[in-house]
């Protein structure tokens, strides 16, 4: 196989994005071969605007009958984005999906089972992992400069939407139709990046306000404390009602402390690590000296390309992929986890208990004042940001 | 009466500063008339360093018997401020006590009853109250620039001691000697001033670590949730183990957000409220328009003169103090229930119930590793730092 024939599932949004971009051949070896969207004015978009070339289905079920693809990309709105993966992976293709890997862990889980099974290829679109100052951050942590992580707190505030946001699709902040809502949609990066570079917590408990800024049933507001297998904490703050937000991420370990803001990356590392001088200092009063460092970092990336040209890269040369569609799941345990935290009022341990979410999560689709979106492909246009 | 007799009791590192600057003249209409201690070779000091006119006493009960004083500053351990200041002012005298105001809220309410019964001027060493770009933040909050307030995270990290500090007295950072650790010693500047600037919150969910970072029984390491009477929320995060800290202080409003770090403070301010442009915007995304205001601070402030200078105003010309005494219970209702939060790993609420508190607290006295210290006054020479 030289070349690989995508067919692109939802051509809202980000799915109509990612046809073009393969049409113009920005991705080596990624051929659009085929597009499936429910919706027909979007199919009558396709018609229109791909070409001849370009197949075009009104369910991604007669776009695997028709077998003219070799994987997918899929871009539904988040709670079909496990169901249409495990299809796709039992026809037999390699699957990228849009982020979040899905609404609850318990569908993420069985995708990541159906995959596993296929032996296909399988990635997220978490384009921001490319962004060169988080993956600097990660190899600064990996590589032991920082020293054992004690603390980690991530100010995400900066995810602001007006009213008018949420009142652009029926299905939109609503648990029947989006499943959730800053943490869902807004984070899935941020939650990503987080346990990339940190780990993933072993318990949260978290403050989450519903409908807190906005006129909309689900979560703008979460406030979440976590604690690290090592002992570490952690704070994760985000919001889309306050303008003009922040994103600050400060991790400190034993060595001293990373802060991200603003696209810098600063270490302010201690000569020696703070362990050693809390043992070792016989003065009383004074710390270790620190030097602050500023880290070179790249600049660019978090290109979507990027990721679709590892996954063909995966596909083709079996090379190891950037977003591994497995680790889609550890994101989602943290917002999961925030959403029981708060339902629960308690602590929350990761893995989170599937079930007890999923019921929890049933009783809001019932209560839903908005169920009109539910089970159609809505627009996404514009909802995923980098 | 044109000047004031002041007795300073407890003459370690605090007590022993403020009688120099007195005895200097550095507080005009302040004159030291005495001083009190229970240590030896700190009255041994006294005698040879304050001059033959400063009487000095045994005890602050001799001070008091001895009428020589009008108005006397505590300076003695955290748990000796409320029945030292209890004392004086059934003896008529004027009070200025260091920080805290006590260890628990019940001893520091029987102080304010006694305060106010007295009617006495009653201050408390709040100096950090002076410094200008807390008032500068305080005034941007209560004029109403910043608009309702929605949010306020505090990481206030920078309290780095290493393992010798606490070993330096066997009073330090025990439940019978100091009655807490990071929260009781290093924050009540930060927490005063919190409050001061940001409102006292209705209730709290804590998170803390005891000994997590030191050979110690006391905590060194908290995270606290709270949540303001109007809705809004915060996070107050800090530690003794971490080098080199932060010292950031965000606060949130309709209008924008107000930055303190470094010791500089910018207001990010939008031209029209959160609150409206949620409301009233029709372009789906879109934020309010934002400015970055560097915000002019004087430098300088926060010296202990200038709240000792506000207290003999007080006490000569009736004018207001800076840091009225009755104001000290605030920040440790704050303390008391983030530890009392992590004790019973739930909600607390505030005002925090006092005797449960207190009966926590005794259950950690009884089982003190360390009491050697209790009911002395041991020296506290640089643990109260600026």
């Amino acid at each position: 196989m030289e070349s690989v024939r995508i067919g692109v599932v939802g051509i809202g949004g980000m799915g109509s994005y990612h046809a073009q971009y393969l049409l113009k051949g920005e991705v080596s070896a990624a051929k659009l071969a085929a597009v499936a969207d429910v919706a027909p004015d979007r199919l009558k978009w396709a018609r229109e605007n791909l070409g001849e070339g370009i197949q075009v289905f009104d369910s991604a079920d007669a776009l695997f009958a028709a077998k003219a693809v070799d994987a997918v990309m899929i871009a539904t709105p988040h709670y079909f984005h496990p169901p249409i993966a495990v299809k796709a992976f039992e026809h037999g293709l390699h699957v990228l999906s849009e982020k979040p890997a899905g609404v609850y862990t318990r569908q993420v889980r069985e995708m990541n089972e159906a995959a596993a099974r296929s032996g296909k290829a399988f990635a997220l679109m978490f384009n921001q992992r490319t962004v060169p100052v988080y993956q600097k951050l990660k190899e600064l942590i990996e590589s032991g400069e920082l020293g054992a992580l004690k603390r980690s707190v991530w100010i995400a505030t900066s995810w602001y939407r007006a009213q008018s946001y949420y009142d652009s699709g029926g299905w939109r902040a609503t648990w029947a139709g989006e499943g959730g809502g800053v943490l869902i949609n807004q984070c899935p990066h941020n939650l990503d990046l987080w346990q990339w570079t940190c780990g993933t917590p072993s318990r949260v408990r978290a403050f989450v306000a519903f409908g807190k800024h906005h006129d909309i049933e689900v979560e703008d507001d979460a406030t979440a404390y976590v604690e690290y297998p090592n002992g570490a904490t952690g704070v994760f703050i985000t919001t889309t009602g306050e303008a003009p937000g922040t994103n600050r991420l400060e991790v400190t370990g034993d060595n001293g402390k990373l802060v991200l803001e603003g696209g810098t990356l600063t270490f302010w590392r201690t000569r020696v690590p703070a362990s050693e001088h809390i043992r070792d200092y016989k003065g009383g009063f004074g710390e270790p000296e620190c030097w602050k460092c500023e880290i070179p970092v790249r600049s660019g990336g978090g290109s979507h390309q990027a990721i679709t040209k590892s996954w063909i890269d995966a596909i083709l040369k079996g090379t190891p992929l950037i977003t591994p569609g497995q680790e889609g799941i550890n994101s989602l345990q943290i917002s999961n986890a925030m959403l029981l935290s708060a339902w629960t009022d308690g602590w929350v341990d990761i893995p989170v208990d599937e079930e007890l979410f999923y019921a929890k999560l049933q009783e809001r689709i019932r209560a839903s004042a908005s169920k009109k979106g539910a089970g159609k492909t809505m627009s996404v246009e514009g909802t995923f940001g980098v």
